[in-house]
């Protein structure tokens, strides 16, 4: 299922790139991975959790990576093997090789489509990609083997690292920085100016000029359709090795620390400071102006209200029941401070 | 306020092809549908809910369908009628029949535009429209009759169904399936990667390639902005008919029954597999690896923990009170264990 | 970090405009703010908040803002000084001009880039900007001083006010509305189909064609993706000087009072009608059909199940906890029904 029908690898070379043993004609040549179901004559795949060693006796897999070569051709399988001591991770590091390959192949040297917009004063590295209909504005410097996606828009000053790949579609606005091995999905849109505003006597607002920027670290990830606003003065800063999911809203002056993993649809509002190493779960809300501490698990859906001083894992979430038992619970969620006021006056009577 | 200006009906025709009587001039012609107070002359309305009944003796309409004839007539009105049993559902019927006509009209042949970039190796239909900006990949198929809007990017190897309807700029990522008449709205991503990271030694994340695709059935609706994630090894699998409002996150290897209808601003996270026909309310979550029971209905902005195995409405919400009673309550959930403790010491007295 | 970098004002003139007395040269020039932290030669910056007085003594801005000259002076802070009595007001207003200015500045007549499409038909007023790749359908109008970012889709027949300001890739729909001043950020989709399906026989959904618009007042700003869709029959309206953040979700048929303020990744059921003057939190949800006083404030990732018709601020959040109290208090929401039994109970005994 990869763009790279074309580049193909033998047995033998990827067990001498990623370790283990071949079974069978090391010379079998593969050009992508699939799982045991999906793949075709051509395809390697992969056994790791026993649920699927059914699948080894109908896959249509030239090559399959597992812990137990000899079982599996107990089982039947003619295919190449390769013998790995952990077949995931051979997988991971294998098809992202593949695929960074693949790529590196097809652009050897500084290609900038008829379609794509590039103003004589930005600077573009060697080896870039720059897809139909991608707009590139003054005074931008994009790095070597960066891949720009069809109809991304990169504003004025805004500098991008090298070997980024941006996908179809991604918005940095004026000024921005985005380090080295970025992957940006379809969508994203950074640097829009955060949400600040003035009231005023008449109770309109008045527009708060957001003249920060953003800067993003190196190998940071960004999910489709994201968003992360520049600062207000200073800058909204996301670390190294930080992931983002999809549809994640971030504002203005937010902090990310290195190698925070955050899940879709989550909203952290602005200047937030949220630790290294955390792990923030799916739609969870972080409100603006506190500190969250390195290595924090937030789950799903939880709002956090105040800053969290001491690690740990936190949750906030109402429980689901039956429509019919949680009118109840509900119910009796707002009566709790009745509830408490009869145990005390029971208490009290008593003693 | 429909894209179709030029394209007239008669009531005659209307009430031939949908059912119903047609009172005063069958010669009458209308181009499209709007509300009683918002329509013009050559517009076509109509009454279903009694309480927009004061409406027909201001409407500028040229034909109203509603139930009862001689009771409007006598309300004054005296454009032309049609009295149908479903008045709401001869609008539903005729007012995308007018549409899908209108488009059909404008599309004889296929029509490509200057700016759109489409590859050599892409096979293209019959009568298909390609908007402006539109890039289509290599080995892409666009099926008969499908409009691919201006400035969407249909990458290597996707397939769009018959009859398909995108939207201006909508992204497919490659090697993904996009069945027969899905109409796919402005900013939606398909087969972005999916949010795959394992913990190193060293606490960054090693990205996990995400080599699945996105497969979508026949006759599904997405929504603005939202996002389906390609499947890390097998596909994410959208069923027929299924309906997804705006801003939803699909994430990796999910899997959506036929005819489930989902609300805007849901996630749902990795390899959930959702039942078919249910119903998700809006903002709701739901987590990885669990099932869902055909038919089943979750209320809005509930999070869905575990399986759920039997189908029901389920709900789990934390009530909305003025803020000073939140705190009353919100401080005693935390409290709820003690309270317990001592309910279970009065009962432990007494007894 | 503005894209007008070479627009200079002097310190005369800035005061002159916007009140202060100057202190130094009164003929330094500056094109731009920026925080006291991050401020090079040829910036201007301010001192409001005292917790910043500190960086007075490194700054490197040529000009300062703020309210006691003399104090600064003593601090040994050399650059020409306004001493102003709102320095922050000051900043929201000068930086605001700013980049007005520049941007006028460099659009003296109406310029429309060589790859935009502009319908033959359209409207375009004077000293517009049409940007690379913009697509601009037929009957459209776009008014005087408008700004359309590169890829922006306007669709036949909407009207686009006066000095509007597009960012890149806004899709705004056919024969919509939008008013005068509109700050509309990238990825914003205007005018989509509401999510409106009738649930036929055999369980399947019939599409509900959407033949309302949309109608956007006067001094709106959206933010990024954020998604407002049409009405079904009548018009989806956001009201004058309404602030919407981004990856906010409208449905359709929603009517927001003037100057509404709402948060991040909100989420609007159809038909909900927002008074005036409100203030959403970031996250919340507002189901549909219901109406919403005057005035009102909704906390964050709080839901609201019924209509408010009376201003408060209200709330409905769990409260956040680690996971083991988190565990226990859940669990315990759910048994409530049974607290209140066994309190009633001993109620009863006791009395």
């Amino acid at each position: 299922m990869e763009a790279s029908h074309h580049h193909f690898v033998t047995a033998r070379e990827l067990a001498d790139t990623f370790g283990g043993r071949v079974y069978g004609d090391d010379t079998t040549r593969i050009c992508r991975f699939a799982s045991l179901a999906n793949a075709h004559l051509g395809d390697a795949s992969f056994l790791s959790n026993p649920r699927y060693a059914d699948q080894l006796a109908t896959t249509r897999a030239s090559l399959v990576i597992l812990r137990d070569a000899a079982s599996a051709r107990a089982q039947g399988l003619n295919c190449a093997l390769i013998e790995a001591a952990d077949p995931y991770l051979f997988f991971a590091q294998a098809a992202g090789w593949l695929i960074a390959r693949a790529r590196a192949a097809s652009v050897k040297e500084t290609t900038i489509h008829s379609t794509a917009c590039v103003d004589p004063s930005a600077r573009i590295g060697k080896r870039v990609r720059i897809a139909a209909g991608a707009i590139i504005g003054p005074k931008v410097t994009i790095g070597d083997d960066a891949d720009i996606g069809a109809g991304c828009v990169i504003e004025q000053g805004t500098r991008i690292g090298q070997a980024c790949l941006l996908y179809p579609r991604v918005t940095v606005y004026h000024d921005c920085i985005v380090g080295d091995r970025a992957v940006i999905h379809s969508g994203v849109v950074i640097g829009a100016d955060g949400f600040g505003f003035a009231p005023q006597a008449d109770r309109s607002w008045m527009k708060i000029p957001q003249v920060g920027a953003v800067v993003i670290g190196n190998d940071v990830e960004i999910g489709a359709n994201t968003a992360i606003d520049r600062g207000t003065l200073d800058h909204t800063v996301i670390g190294d090795g930080v992931k983002l999911d999809n549809l994640i809203q971030i504002a203005h002056n937010v902090v990310i620390g290195n190698h925070t993993a955050i899940a879709a649809c989550v909203g952290i509002a602005g200047s937030a400071r949220i630790g290294a190493y955390c792990q923030i779960g799916g739609a969870a809300g972080i409100l603006g102006h506190l500190d969250i501490a390195e290595g924090t698990i937030i789950g799903p859906m939880s709002l956090v209200m105040s800053s969290i001083p001491e690690s740990g894992k936190y949750v906030g979430v109402y429980p689901l029941q039956s429509q019919s038992n949680w009118e109840k619970s509900a119910a009796l969620v707002r009566r709790l401070p009745e509830m408490r006021r009869q145990l005390k006056r029971q208490d009290h009577r008593e003693t």
